[in-house]
């Protein structure tokens, strides 16, 4: 089986680089973070290669010690293991270093995966890559700390939306359990991941509901945001993220847009729907894409009248 | 055991009335649909007996058909089993019936249980009533459906705070895994449990976060809910409910203050704490109560400035 291979790899190896992709989210850096701490244990040489900082919100985790920022230096490693990552381009400019290691591995839940590595595990049936690096230090019968555990269960809470995401299936739980028994402390973690957010962003979150419309018969909401809307909050481009469920989690709301006008010119489009409309079509029309239920466009130079009255005129015709 | 006579005693059983607390909440409601549903295998004669109708974002739930509202006429039952019910007042009217029965058992998670039936089983251990159910359920070879699952699954999730507060245990996980393996809808249920709100909710949301007041160097958010407020946002006041973890979620934020001031006079104040400070030591310098973390109190007819002003001393102090 290519897992007992890619496990006798590592620990036949001496230096190993474990690479989360770019703008690592919670389950590419906590799966990188226990897989270094565990493989620490075995003597290993480890560095965890990131692109760019580690998000705020995940600076309390074990296992930072290990981790390297980005340089244009090539390291050499015996090693790579690339996490999480669906293809090359999602390693960003590590992707030299990835390629120049003597063996490459490529562990990862995507349906997408280009399988770029010499050996690959894609097991698309996993809700977390933390999920496959459980089974991976159970296989190398590495024993599980409080840090590990930690750094897993993040990963496999946050990319299950905390277990409350259709991918979430048993296993995902039964995995949980065994973590919380190792003395993750879940009450601490679930504040800082999940409920932790900026000044800044709840005043943007006040002033996108000002902006609020609910629109053919409660079933549309839809919000714009200028520039002066974030001027006003203070708010970072990122921040936006999310403000779209405000709408979307309406009882009776069926498609939720936010629209984000930039001093330049350029519209962002982001669309919800909750459950029957395709809110990708929608997204196609306007050269976007996305999901069923979550799509996106953009648009250079747009007029944002022009594209709300067209924009309207098609969700209605889906609803 | 205890537990092995409350089954035995059920099996026996012809006619069954199964109370969860006045104000039924997720685990109360879904721990009783559960067992009745279940007991219904069995050929029972069931009835799930509520103080008042089921709340809307539990309407969806299996089961229903075997509810009751309370009315004045008092049936009797062979056995009454009162459900997540810390003591006799909280079954409100329903009292009446309890007491009627010939045999009455009490099943229950909480520390302050007052043993009030005659047969007892408190496991303060249990994260949810559900948890117990799902075990008396096994115990007695019932098969679990999707319908009991789910609604053991809503007791469960709601009474964890989605898996995120400390009473979430390894055993809480397991239980959450064999459910789902019995087909419980995950993403559907998050999104009706936890995601669903009212226009009007979100309208006050709006509306505290432009009220929010930072103080303190940034350790103390205050809201202040007037009836100007509420009536703009055309809100409930049970809606006012989680308004205060806007303030506390804030980076930085120690102490968060709601104080809701109504036209007659009374102001109520929700406190919540982060980490370290005691806000039920604040409280109970108003004659009010509650946890470390959580507390509140209610002054019948005061002054607002002078509330507020008495209240930002005595939290400055515990800072």
């Amino acid at each position: 089986m290519i897992m007992n291979k890619i496990n006798s790899i590592i620990s036949e190896a001496k230096s190993i680089a474990i690479m989360p992709h770019i703008s690592a989210d919670g389950d590419a850096l906590g799966s990188s973070l226990a897989l270094g701490i565990a493989l620490k244990k075995l003597n290993k040489d480890i560095t965890i290669y990131l692109e760019e900082d580690i998000p705020y919100i995940y600076n309390f985790l074990p296992g930072t010690e290990l981790v390297n920022i980005y340089s244009a230096e090539i390291k050499k490693y015996d090693v790579v293991v690339a996490l999480d990552t669906g293809d090359m381009k999602r390693l960003g400019k590590r992707a030299e270093i990835f390629e120049a290691a003597p063996i490459t591995i490529n562990i990862d839940h995507h349906t997408t995966n280009s399988e770029f590595a010499m050996y690959n595990y894609v097991q698309t049936g996993a809700a977390a890559v933390g999920e496959i690096v459980y089974q991976m230090i159970k296989d190398m019968d590495i024993s599980f700390d409080t840090d590990i555990s930690t750094c897993l269960y993040v990963a496999i809470a946050t990319d299950t939306g905390g277990f409350r995401y259709s991918n979430t299936t048993s296993v995902t739980h039964q995995i949980a359990g065994y973590l919380i028994n190792k003395g993750v402390d879940v009450a601490e973690i679930s504040q800082r991941v999940f409920e932790s957010t900026s000044f800044e962003r709840v005043k943007l979150t006040g002033l996108a509901i000002k902006s609020l419309e609910i629109l053919e018969n409660g079933k549309v909401a839809l919000v714009v945001l200028t520039d002066d809307i974030m001027n006003e909050a203070g708010a970072k481009e990122e921040e936006t993220d999310g403000i779209v469920n405000l709408g979307r989690n309406i009882r009776g709301v069926e498609v939720s847009v936010v629209l984000r006008k930039k001093g330049n010119g350029e519209i962002k489009a982001n669309l919800r729907s909750k459950s029957y409309v395709d809110v990708s079509a929608i997204a196609n029309m306007f050269k976007g894409g996305g999901h069923k239920k979550a799509a996106g466009f953009r648009v250079e130079n747009g007029n944002l009248e022009e594209i709300k009255r067209r924009l309207l005129e098609d969700i209605k015709e889906a609803l």
